[in-house]
């Protein structure tokens, strides 16, 4: 049964995916803090928050990857149909696995954070891309396993050419455009 | 940050705990099915929601199982302080853990849904037990592997005793104790 009849808030996804260091919780986080500050009701599973409470257990291959991206997509729907707006950031890489979550039928926004390999490598904010070219991680998207681009993503947000309030107004703008403004 | 005070609905924790066989899907869909009826936000985590969408890459291990109860409680905070209730029917054979998920601190029922094993062991509604006791399934709970009894729930349903009807009034009853009635 689909709670969403009995809620007067609308609840849906915002599912940013890409590379490592593209951006994707800075801008989550961001667009947390407006929609806390707007009064709605709003969750924020990240990197951290989906290792420590969902993700124990799995590795790195695609087997576990999409594993991975559909329980976050599960928890995400569980949420939205109760009124919650539930944002992810997760790398996704596969555009199969990403198009399941879309078709769970919650409101959906794909954001798709977008930075050249170089950039996001260059930034390397946790050191990760640096241990990965080393050979001390593998399977590392972007080094030694794929990232399928969205294909028809609602929002593309070029980090390395737009600033973080840009990001949001564009994931805001999309979120009013499928009814979840 | 905590969602709840953003809510008209107050949200909560339902968490049966209970030997397989012992009436705890039983007594949750019942549940549901009363707290749908009345208008509620409400969602069913039970074993068979728990394995498709949370529990993948799980075994039995204590640690294993610590890891799930975990993370079913991690679940049904998010959902809970959003204002729905969460219903959980698992097993959670250790103490500690359960505490845990209480401590999250959500208004929180537990319903210790109570059978003598040999009750179980006979109904034995998926074969299970006759499996276990043939050495096919190692680990089971209440036959190689402990189970720990509530030492202060807030319900207890001896599902050999009390009809179905009997066991929801008394959850009814006690959710509405705390403040989730």
């Amino acid at each position: 049964m689909d709670g969403t009849a009995l809620n007067e808030a609308v609840g849906g996804i915002v599912w940013l995916t890409g590379l490592s260091g593209a951006g994707k919780t800075t801008i989550a986080q961001a667009v947390y803090a407006t929609l806390r500050a707007q009064g709605r009701r709003v969750e924020l599973l990240d990197g951290d928050v989906i290792r420590t409470n969902l993700s124990k257990g799995l590795g790195f291959s695609k087997e576990d990857r999409d594993t991975n991206v559909r329980r976050v997509g599960f928890v995400c729907h569980l949420l939205a149909r109760n009124g919650v707006v539930a944002i992810a950031a997760v790398i996704s890489p596969y555009q199969t696995v990403r198009q399941e979550v879309r078709a769970l039928g919650s409101p959906f926004v794909e954001v798709y954070v977008q930075a050249p390999l170089a950039v996001c490598e260059q930034r390397d904010v946790k050191g990760l891309y640096r241990r990965a070219r080393a050979g001390l991680i593998q399977g590392f998207t972007g080094i030694d396993d794929p990232y399928e681009p969205p294909l028809a993503p609602d929002v593309v947000c070029c980090t390395d050419r737009e600033t973080v309030a840009e990001s949001v107004g564009k994931v805001l703008a999309a979120m009013a455009a499928c009814g979840l403004g």
